[in-house]
Protein backbone atom coordinates (compact mmCIF):
# COMPACT_ATOMS: atom_id res chain seq x y z
CA UNK A 1 0.00 0.00 0.00
CA UNK A 2 1.57 3.34 -1.19
CA UNK A 3 -0.57 6.30 -0.27
CA UNK A 4 0.45 10.06 -1.73
CA UNK A 5 -1.07 13.09 -0.03
CA UNK A 6 0.12 16.17 -1.74
CA UNK A 7 -0.90 19.43 -3.33
CA UNK A 8 -1.69 20.65 -6.87
CA UNK A 9 1.14 19.72 -8.98
CA UNK A 10 3.62 22.55 -8.02
CA UNK A 11 6.91 23.01 -6.26
CA UNK A 12 6.86 20.30 -3.61
CA UNK A 13 3.83 18.38 -4.67
CA UNK A 14 5.18 18.26 -7.94
CA UNK A 15 8.32 17.07 -7.14
CA UNK A 16 6.87 13.93 -5.23
CA UNK A 17 4.58 13.86 -7.84
CA UNK A 18 7.22 13.78 -10.80
CA UNK A 19 9.63 11.26 -9.04
CA UNK A 20 6.21 8.88 -8.01
CA UNK A 21 5.21 9.00 -12.04
CA UNK A 22 8.78 8.32 -13.48
CA UNK A 23 9.39 5.56 -11.06
CA UNK A 24 6.65 4.16 -11.83
CA UNK A 25 5.39 3.14 -8.96
CA UNK A 26 1.41 2.62 -8.57
CA UNK A 27 -0.05 4.81 -5.59
CA UNK A 28 -3.31 6.26 -4.03
CA UNK A 29 -3.26 9.84 -4.58
CA UNK A 30 -4.69 12.06 -2.28
CA UNK A 31 -5.27 15.60 -2.64
CA UNK A 32 -5.01 17.90 0.27
CA UNK A 33 -6.28 21.77 -0.66
CA UNK A 34 -3.44 24.00 0.76
CA UNK A 35 -6.15 27.15 -0.43
CA UNK A 36 -8.63 25.70 1.85
CA UNK A 37 -5.86 25.06 4.84
CA UNK A 38 -6.72 21.16 5.00
CA UNK A 39 -2.81 20.76 5.72
CA UNK A 40 -3.37 22.01 8.96
CA UNK A 41 -6.99 20.02 9.37
CA UNK A 42 -6.32 17.20 12.52
CA UNK A 43 -7.18 14.60 10.18
CA UNK A 44 -3.76 15.55 8.46
CA UNK A 45 -1.68 16.36 11.48
CA UNK A 46 -1.81 12.71 12.17
CA UNK A 47 -0.30 11.67 8.92
CA UNK A 48 2.37 14.59 8.98
CA UNK A 49 2.77 16.21 12.56
CA UNK A 50 4.54 19.46 10.79
CA UNK A 51 1.06 19.85 8.40
CA UNK A 52 2.98 20.22 5.13
CA UNK A 53 2.69 18.06 1.97
CA UNK A 54 3.61 15.86 0.58
CA UNK A 55 3.56 13.08 2.66
CA UNK A 56 4.07 9.65 1.55
CA UNK A 57 2.80 6.71 3.85
CA UNK A 58 4.11 3.23 2.86
CA UNK A 59 2.90 -0.35 4.71
CA UNK A 60 1.88 2.44 7.19
CA UNK A 61 5.29 4.21 7.62
CA UNK A 62 5.06 7.89 6.91
CA UNK A 63 7.64 9.33 4.93
CA UNK A 64 7.70 13.30 4.97
CA UNK A 65 10.25 16.10 3.01
CA UNK A 66 9.97 15.49 -0.72
CA UNK A 67 13.90 15.56 -1.35
CA UNK A 68 13.72 12.30 1.37
CA UNK A 69 10.73 10.89 0.11
CA UNK A 70 11.90 11.07 -3.74
CA UNK A 71 15.46 9.15 -2.53
CA UNK A 72 13.48 6.85 -0.34
CA UNK A 73 11.13 5.98 -3.70
CA UNK A 74 14.48 5.42 -5.79
CA UNK A 75 15.79 3.12 -2.51
CA UNK A 76 12.62 1.70 -2.29
CA UNK A 77 11.13 0.15 -5.73
CA UNK A 78 11.81 -1.15 -8.81
CA UNK A 79 11.67 0.29 -12.27
CA UNK A 80 14.08 3.15 -13.64
CA UNK A 81 16.64 4.66 -11.03
CA UNK A 82 16.48 8.18 -10.44
CA UNK A 83 19.90 8.72 -9.33
CA UNK A 84 23.02 8.52 -11.33
CA UNK A 85 24.71 5.16 -10.33
CA UNK A 86 28.13 6.50 -9.93
CA UNK A 87 28.92 8.38 -6.52
CA UNK A 88 30.75 11.43 -7.98
CA UNK A 89 27.33 12.34 -9.79
CA UNK A 90 24.80 10.88 -7.41
CA UNK A 91 26.94 13.73 -4.66
CA UNK A 92 26.82 16.24 -7.67
CA UNK A 93 22.62 15.48 -7.75
CA UNK A 94 22.23 15.77 -4.16
CA UNK A 95 24.47 19.13 -4.29
CA UNK A 96 21.42 20.26 -6.27
CA UNK A 97 18.12 18.86 -4.13
CA UNK A 98 20.17 20.74 -1.49
CA UNK A 99 20.55 23.92 -3.18
CA UNK A 100 16.68 23.67 -4.78
CA UNK A 101 15.63 22.85 -0.74
CA UNK A 102 18.05 25.94 0.95
CA UNK A 103 17.61 28.33 -1.83
CA UNK A 104 15.96 28.08 -5.05
CA UNK A 105 12.88 26.99 -3.37
CA UNK A 106 12.87 29.06 -0.45
CA UNK A 107 13.22 32.16 -2.69
CA UNK A 108 10.30 31.57 -5.29
CA UNK A 109 8.02 30.48 -1.63
CA UNK A 110 8.34 33.58 -0.08
CA UNK A 111 7.37 35.57 -3.57
CA UNK A 112 4.71 33.37 -4.29
CA UNK A 113 3.34 33.27 -0.29
CA UNK A 114 3.73 37.39 -0.80
CA UNK A 115 1.64 37.60 -4.54
CA UNK A 116 -0.83 34.34 -3.16
CA UNK A 117 -1.64 35.26 0.09
CA UNK A 118 -4.20 37.82 -0.09
CA UNK A 119 -6.60 35.36 -2.52
CA UNK A 120 -6.39 32.93 -0.12
CA UNK A 121 -6.73 34.97 3.27
CA UNK A 122 -9.29 37.93 1.86
CA UNK A 123 -11.94 35.98 2.36
CA UNK A 124 -11.42 35.35 6.00
CA UNK A 125 -12.17 38.12 9.21
CA UNK A 126 -9.02 38.59 11.44
CA UNK A 127 -10.56 36.52 13.52
CA UNK A 128 -10.77 33.97 11.45
CA UNK A 129 -7.36 33.88 9.90
CA UNK A 130 -5.95 33.81 13.25
CA UNK A 131 -8.26 30.85 14.10
CA UNK A 132 -6.32 29.26 11.10
CA UNK A 133 -2.82 29.98 11.76
CA UNK A 134 -3.01 29.05 15.22
CA UNK A 135 -3.53 25.29 13.98
CA UNK A 136 -0.66 25.81 12.15
CA UNK A 137 2.12 22.99 13.94
CA UNK A 138 5.42 25.02 13.20
CA UNK A 139 6.34 28.14 14.64
CA UNK A 140 8.15 29.29 11.46
CA UNK A 141 5.06 28.78 9.49
CA UNK A 142 2.93 30.48 11.79
CA UNK A 143 5.23 33.57 11.29
CA UNK A 144 5.44 33.29 7.63
CA UNK A 145 1.79 33.43 7.51
CA UNK A 146 1.43 36.02 9.63
CA UNK A 147 3.89 38.76 8.26
CA UNK A 148 2.97 37.87 4.62
CA UNK A 149 -0.94 38.34 5.08
CA UNK A 150 -0.58 41.67 7.79
CA UNK A 151 2.24 43.81 6.82
CA UNK A 152 3.66 41.75 3.94
CA UNK A 153 7.12 41.62 3.09
CA UNK A 154 9.68 44.67 2.65
CA UNK A 155 11.26 45.63 -1.02
CA UNK A 156 14.86 44.74 0.25
CA UNK A 157 13.58 41.04 0.51
CA UNK A 158 11.42 40.94 -2.08
CA UNK A 159 14.60 42.21 -4.34
CA UNK A 160 16.80 39.69 -2.63
CA UNK A 161 14.85 36.57 -3.09
CA UNK A 162 14.31 37.69 -6.88
CA UNK A 163 17.98 38.16 -7.17
CA UNK A 164 18.30 34.34 -5.57
CA UNK A 165 16.09 33.17 -7.88
CA UNK A 166 17.82 34.64 -11.08
CA UNK A 167 20.90 33.19 -9.45
CA UNK A 168 19.10 30.15 -9.45
CA UNK A 169 18.44 30.13 -12.87
CA UNK A 170 21.79 30.92 -13.90
CA UNK A 171 23.14 28.27 -12.14
CA UNK A 172 21.11 25.81 -13.78
CA UNK A 173 21.87 27.61 -17.07
CA UNK A 174 25.73 27.29 -16.62
CA UNK A 175 25.42 23.33 -16.08
CA UNK A 176 22.95 22.07 -18.26
CA UNK A 177 26.10 24.05 -21.18
CA UNK A 178 28.12 21.64 -20.01
CA UNK A 179 26.12 18.36 -19.36
CA UNK A 180 22.30 17.31 -21.07
CA UNK A 181 21.33 16.68 -17.04
CA UNK A 182 21.89 18.52 -14.12
CA UNK A 183 23.62 15.58 -12.67
CA UNK A 184 25.44 14.72 -15.57
CA UNK A 185 24.27 12.71 -18.83
CA UNK A 186 21.69 11.00 -17.11
CA UNK A 187 17.72 12.23 -15.89
CA UNK A 188 18.23 12.36 -12.06
CA UNK A 189 16.29 14.18 -8.72
CA UNK A 190 18.30 17.21 -9.51
CA UNK A 191 15.91 18.02 -12.81
CA UNK A 192 13.39 16.60 -10.74
CA UNK A 193 13.63 19.41 -8.15
CA UNK A 194 14.89 22.04 -10.32
CA UNK A 195 12.30 21.22 -12.69
CA UNK A 196 9.07 21.06 -10.01
CA UNK A 197 10.57 25.15 -9.28
CA UNK A 198 10.82 26.03 -12.49
CA UNK A 199 7.96 24.57 -14.64
CA UNK A 200 5.90 27.68 -14.89
CA UNK A 201 8.92 29.92 -15.69
CA UNK A 202 8.70 30.52 -19.54
CA UNK A 203 5.50 31.33 -19.40
CA UNK A 204 5.46 32.99 -15.93
CA UNK A 205 8.66 35.00 -16.64
CA UNK A 206 9.45 35.11 -20.35
CA UNK A 207 12.20 38.16 -19.34
CA UNK A 208 14.32 36.07 -17.48
CA UNK A 209 13.80 32.43 -18.74
CA UNK A 210 13.95 32.31 -22.95
CA UNK A 211 15.47 30.68 -26.27
CA UNK A 212 17.68 33.83 -26.04
CA UNK A 213 19.41 34.35 -22.42
CA UNK A 214 18.59 31.11 -21.36
CA UNK A 215 19.03 28.71 -24.29
CA UNK A 216 20.40 25.56 -22.39
CA UNK A 217 17.81 25.67 -19.98
CA UNK A 218 14.88 25.92 -22.72
CA UNK A 219 15.96 22.63 -24.19
CA UNK A 220 16.21 21.33 -20.91
CA UNK A 221 12.54 22.24 -19.92
CA UNK A 222 11.41 21.21 -23.64
CA UNK A 223 13.05 17.73 -22.69
CA UNK A 224 11.56 17.41 -19.41
CA UNK A 225 8.01 18.45 -20.76
CA UNK A 226 8.24 15.79 -23.15
CA UNK A 227 8.94 12.93 -20.89
CA UNK A 228 5.68 10.90 -20.02
CA UNK A 229 6.21 10.72 -16.18
CA UNK A 230 6.43 14.25 -15.96
CA UNK A 231 3.37 15.06 -17.73
CA UNK A 232 1.66 12.23 -15.72
CA UNK A 233 2.55 14.65 -12.70
CA UNK A 234 1.13 18.07 -14.78
CA UNK A 235 -1.61 16.12 -15.71
CA UNK A 236 -2.89 15.92 -11.94
CA UNK A 237 -6.10 16.99 -10.62
CA UNK A 238 -5.92 20.82 -9.87
CA UNK A 239 -8.41 22.72 -8.26
CA UNK A 240 -7.06 25.68 -7.71
CA UNK A 241 -5.32 26.77 -11.33
CA UNK A 242 -7.43 29.65 -11.58
CA UNK A 243 -6.42 31.71 -8.00
CA UNK A 244 -2.47 30.07 -8.82
CA UNK A 245 -2.41 31.74 -12.66
CA UNK A 246 -3.52 35.04 -11.15
CA UNK A 247 -1.19 34.78 -8.80
CA UNK A 248 1.76 33.58 -11.25
CA UNK A 249 0.75 36.92 -13.37
CA UNK A 250 1.49 39.34 -10.18
CA UNK A 251 4.72 37.18 -10.02
CA UNK A 252 5.42 37.49 -13.01
CA UNK A 253 6.22 41.70 -13.27
CA UNK A 254 8.00 40.54 -9.53
CA UNK A 255 10.95 38.50 -11.61
CA UNK A 256 11.01 40.97 -14.28
CA UNK A 257 11.97 43.71 -12.44
CA UNK B 1 44.12 10.27 -3.67
CA UNK B 2 41.28 11.61 -1.15
CA UNK B 3 42.00 14.93 0.54
CA UNK B 4 39.89 16.62 3.23
CA UNK B 5 39.71 20.41 3.87
CA UNK B 6 38.58 21.56 6.74
CA UNK B 7 38.86 23.73 9.59
CA UNK B 8 39.25 22.80 13.56
CA UNK B 9 36.46 19.97 14.73
CA UNK B 10 33.71 21.98 15.34
CA UNK B 11 30.37 21.73 13.22
CA UNK B 12 30.04 21.09 9.81
CA UNK B 13 33.88 20.12 9.69
CA UNK B 14 33.70 17.94 12.72
CA UNK B 15 30.70 16.13 10.78
CA UNK B 16 33.11 15.33 7.81
CA UNK B 17 35.74 14.39 10.15
CA UNK B 18 33.57 11.92 12.22
CA UNK B 19 32.24 10.29 9.00
CA UNK B 20 35.62 9.77 7.46
CA UNK B 21 37.50 8.43 10.63
CA UNK B 22 34.37 5.76 11.30
CA UNK B 23 34.48 4.89 7.86
CA UNK B 24 38.23 4.09 8.63
CA UNK B 25 39.49 5.65 4.73
CA UNK B 26 43.10 6.89 5.40
CA UNK B 27 43.00 10.69 4.00
CA UNK B 28 45.20 14.07 3.82
CA UNK B 29 44.54 16.17 6.46
CA UNK B 30 44.79 19.92 5.19
CA UNK B 31 43.80 22.77 7.80
CA UNK B 32 42.06 25.54 6.71
CA UNK B 33 42.52 28.44 9.42
CA UNK B 34 38.79 30.00 9.49
CA UNK B 35 40.02 32.90 11.64
CA UNK B 36 42.44 34.03 9.40
CA UNK B 37 39.79 33.46 6.33
CA UNK B 38 42.21 31.28 4.40
CA UNK B 39 38.92 29.71 3.65
CA UNK B 40 38.33 32.81 0.69
CA UNK B 41 42.46 32.97 -0.41
CA UNK B 42 42.61 32.15 -4.05
CA UNK B 43 43.86 29.04 -3.55
CA UNK B 44 40.99 27.46 -1.69
CA UNK B 45 38.62 29.51 -3.58
CA UNK B 46 40.36 27.05 -6.95
CA UNK B 47 39.22 24.14 -4.55
CA UNK B 48 35.59 25.05 -3.77
CA UNK B 49 34.83 28.23 -5.36
CA UNK B 50 32.10 29.03 -2.44
CA UNK B 51 34.86 29.84 -0.65
CA UNK B 52 33.05 27.02 2.28
CA UNK B 53 34.94 24.50 4.75
CA UNK B 54 34.43 21.12 3.91
CA UNK B 55 35.66 20.00 0.67
CA UNK B 56 36.51 16.88 -0.24
CA UNK B 57 38.77 15.88 -2.91
CA UNK B 58 38.91 12.27 -4.32
CA UNK B 59 41.15 11.33 -7.58
CA UNK B 60 40.82 14.97 -8.72
CA UNK B 61 37.04 15.50 -8.00
CA UNK B 62 35.81 17.84 -5.53
CA UNK B 63 32.81 17.20 -3.34
CA UNK B 64 31.55 20.05 -1.21
CA UNK B 65 28.63 20.12 1.15
CA UNK B 66 29.65 18.04 4.13
CA UNK B 67 25.68 16.11 4.45
CA UNK B 68 26.49 15.26 1.01
CA UNK B 69 30.28 14.24 1.34
CA UNK B 70 29.54 11.86 4.39
CA UNK B 71 26.68 10.13 2.05
CA UNK B 72 29.45 10.09 -0.52
CA UNK B 73 32.04 8.41 1.64
CA UNK B 74 29.45 5.91 2.75
CA UNK B 75 28.35 5.37 -0.95
CA UNK B 76 32.28 4.95 -2.26
CA UNK B 77 34.26 3.14 -0.01
CA UNK B 78 34.62 -0.08 2.06
CA UNK B 79 34.22 -0.18 6.12
CA UNK B 80 31.33 0.34 8.22
CA UNK B 81 27.91 0.91 6.86
CA UNK B 82 27.12 4.66 8.04
CA UNK B 83 22.99 4.55 6.82
CA UNK B 84 20.51 2.08 8.05
CA UNK B 85 20.16 -0.66 5.21
CA UNK B 86 16.40 -0.33 5.70
CA UNK B 87 14.84 2.16 3.55
CA UNK B 88 12.23 4.00 5.61
CA UNK B 89 14.90 4.00 8.74
CA UNK B 90 17.49 5.72 6.10
CA UNK B 91 14.64 8.17 5.03
CA UNK B 92 14.65 9.27 8.91
CA UNK B 93 18.46 9.23 8.84
CA UNK B 94 17.46 11.95 6.04
CA UNK B 95 15.24 14.08 7.58
CA UNK B 96 17.93 14.42 10.78
CA UNK B 97 20.56 15.29 8.37
CA UNK B 98 18.05 17.98 6.28
CA UNK B 99 17.54 19.17 9.97
CA UNK B 100 20.20 19.88 11.43
CA UNK B 101 21.42 21.82 8.16
CA UNK B 102 18.08 23.88 7.41
CA UNK B 103 17.45 24.54 10.97
CA UNK B 104 19.51 23.38 14.00
CA UNK B 105 22.76 24.67 12.77
CA UNK B 106 21.88 27.74 11.00
CA UNK B 107 20.35 28.72 14.58
CA UNK B 108 23.53 27.70 16.50
CA UNK B 109 26.13 29.42 13.40
CA UNK B 110 24.25 32.69 14.03
CA UNK B 111 24.33 32.53 17.15
CA UNK B 112 28.05 31.58 17.54
CA UNK B 113 28.62 33.94 15.00
CA UNK B 114 27.24 36.77 16.88
CA UNK B 115 29.58 36.15 19.74
CA UNK B 116 32.92 35.24 18.22
CA UNK B 117 33.21 37.77 14.73
CA UNK B 118 34.39 40.68 17.15
CA UNK B 119 37.41 38.15 18.32
CA UNK B 120 38.30 37.44 14.71
CA UNK B 121 37.70 40.92 13.40
CA UNK B 122 38.30 43.63 15.65
CA UNK B 123 41.94 43.11 15.19
CA UNK B 124 41.17 44.52 11.79
CA UNK B 125 40.65 48.35 10.29
CA UNK B 126 37.56 48.52 8.82
CA UNK B 127 39.21 49.04 5.64
CA UNK B 128 41.28 45.74 6.30
CA UNK B 129 37.66 44.16 7.22
CA UNK B 130 35.89 45.04 4.26
CA UNK B 131 38.85 43.90 1.73
CA UNK B 132 38.30 40.46 3.59
CA UNK B 133 34.57 40.80 3.05
CA UNK B 134 34.74 41.68 -0.21
CA UNK B 135 36.72 38.37 -1.36
CA UNK B 136 33.68 36.27 -0.14
CA UNK B 137 32.41 34.39 -3.31
CA UNK B 138 28.47 34.30 -1.63
CA UNK B 139 26.89 37.36 -1.36
CA UNK B 140 24.42 35.54 1.75
CA UNK B 141 28.44 35.07 3.76
CA UNK B 142 29.32 38.83 2.94
CA UNK B 143 25.85 39.94 3.82
CA UNK B 144 26.09 37.68 7.05
CA UNK B 145 30.03 39.07 8.50
CA UNK B 146 28.92 42.74 7.48
CA UNK B 147 25.91 42.70 9.72
CA UNK B 148 27.20 40.63 12.20
CA UNK B 149 30.48 42.83 12.82
CA UNK B 150 28.62 46.35 12.07
CA UNK B 151 25.48 46.01 13.79
CA UNK B 152 25.41 42.72 15.29
CA UNK B 153 21.81 41.03 15.43
CA UNK B 154 18.71 41.91 17.22
CA UNK B 155 17.82 40.44 20.29
CA UNK B 156 14.64 39.32 18.55
CA UNK B 157 16.66 37.28 15.93
CA UNK B 158 18.91 36.24 18.80
CA UNK B 159 15.94 35.17 20.96
CA UNK B 160 14.29 33.19 18.10
CA UNK B 161 17.55 31.03 17.43
CA UNK B 162 17.88 30.19 20.78
CA UNK B 163 14.39 28.78 20.75
CA UNK B 164 15.37 26.63 17.65
CA UNK B 165 18.42 25.19 18.96
CA UNK B 166 15.96 24.33 22.58
CA UNK B 167 13.74 22.74 19.83
CA UNK B 168 16.41 20.74 17.88
CA UNK B 169 17.42 19.49 21.60
CA UNK B 170 13.91 18.45 22.46
CA UNK B 171 13.15 16.77 19.38
CA UNK B 172 16.74 14.60 19.85
CA UNK B 173 15.89 13.77 23.82
CA UNK B 174 12.46 12.64 22.54
CA UNK B 175 13.62 10.56 19.69
CA UNK B 176 16.16 9.04 22.14
CA UNK B 177 14.03 8.42 24.07
CA UNK B 178 12.22 5.99 21.44
CA UNK B 179 15.27 4.54 19.66
CA UNK B 180 18.64 3.77 21.03
CA UNK B 181 20.55 5.77 18.11
CA UNK B 182 18.84 8.94 15.81
CA UNK B 183 17.89 7.01 12.63
CA UNK B 184 17.01 3.47 14.67
CA UNK B 185 18.74 0.41 16.35
CA UNK B 186 21.88 1.96 14.80
CA UNK B 187 24.76 4.50 14.69
CA UNK B 188 24.33 6.71 11.25
CA UNK B 189 24.93 10.29 9.71
CA UNK B 190 21.70 11.18 11.55
CA UNK B 191 24.35 11.08 14.95
CA UNK B 192 27.17 12.38 12.82
CA UNK B 193 25.19 15.26 11.96
CA UNK B 194 23.63 16.31 15.36
CA UNK B 195 26.94 15.14 17.30
CA UNK B 196 28.94 17.60 14.96
CA UNK B 197 26.51 20.71 16.27
CA UNK B 198 25.85 19.36 20.16
CA UNK B 199 29.40 18.04 21.08
CA UNK B 200 30.34 21.27 23.35
CA UNK B 201 26.82 21.80 24.47
CA UNK B 202 26.79 20.23 27.66
CA UNK B 203 29.89 21.46 29.16
CA UNK B 204 29.11 25.22 27.31
CA UNK B 205 25.13 24.90 28.03
CA UNK B 206 24.66 22.58 31.23
CA UNK B 207 21.50 24.84 32.00
CA UNK B 208 19.87 23.24 28.86
CA UNK B 209 21.77 19.63 28.42
CA UNK B 210 22.02 17.81 31.64
CA UNK B 211 20.93 14.34 33.35
CA UNK B 212 18.38 15.83 35.04
CA UNK B 213 16.65 17.56 32.06
CA UNK B 214 18.03 15.70 29.03
CA UNK B 215 19.16 11.95 30.49
CA UNK B 216 18.73 10.60 26.93
CA UNK B 217 20.43 13.16 25.20
CA UNK B 218 23.25 12.62 27.86
CA UNK B 219 23.42 9.21 27.35
CA UNK B 220 23.66 9.43 23.79
CA UNK B 221 26.26 11.92 24.02
CA UNK B 222 28.54 9.67 26.34
CA UNK B 223 28.24 6.36 23.93
CA UNK B 224 29.10 9.61 21.25
CA UNK B 225 31.97 10.17 22.98
CA UNK B 226 33.42 6.55 23.43
CA UNK B 227 33.65 5.57 19.88
CA UNK B 228 37.02 5.78 18.70
CA UNK B 229 36.17 7.04 15.15
CA UNK B 230 34.50 10.14 17.20
CA UNK B 231 37.74 10.73 19.56
CA UNK B 232 39.89 10.40 16.64
CA UNK B 233 37.77 13.62 15.13
CA UNK B 234 37.92 15.30 18.23
CA UNK B 235 41.38 15.05 18.34
CA UNK B 236 42.29 16.25 14.72
CA UNK B 237 44.43 19.73 15.65
CA UNK B 238 42.89 22.83 16.80
CA UNK B 239 45.29 25.62 17.11
CA UNK B 240 42.02 28.47 17.27
CA UNK B 241 40.61 26.42 20.36
CA UNK B 242 41.90 29.44 23.00
CA UNK B 243 39.73 31.77 20.43
CA UNK B 244 36.56 29.35 20.33
CA UNK B 245 36.36 28.64 24.24
CA UNK B 246 36.43 32.47 24.77
CA UNK B 247 33.04 32.65 22.48
CA UNK B 248 31.72 29.64 23.91
CA UNK B 249 31.34 30.94 27.10
CA UNK B 250 29.83 34.03 25.70
CA UNK B 251 27.48 31.87 23.71
CA UNK B 252 26.70 29.68 26.76
CA UNK B 253 24.81 32.43 28.89
CA UNK B 254 23.01 33.67 25.31
CA UNK B 255 21.58 29.95 25.18
CA UNK B 256 20.64 29.77 28.71
CA UNK B 257 18.38 32.62 28.88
Amino acid sequence: MLDLYHAEPAANSLKSLIAIKEKGVPFNSHFVNLHQFEQHEPWFVKVNPNGQVPALVHDGKVITESTVINEYLDDSFEGPPLRPADPYWRARMRIWTKFVDEYFCPALSFIAWHHMIHNITDKLTPEEFEAKVARIPLKEQQDKWRTAARQGYTKEQLDNWGRQVRTSIERMEKQLGETAWLAGDQFSLADVSCFAMASGMPRMSPALVNPKDTPNFMRWHGRMESRPGVQAALAMPNPVRDTLEASRSKMSSALSS
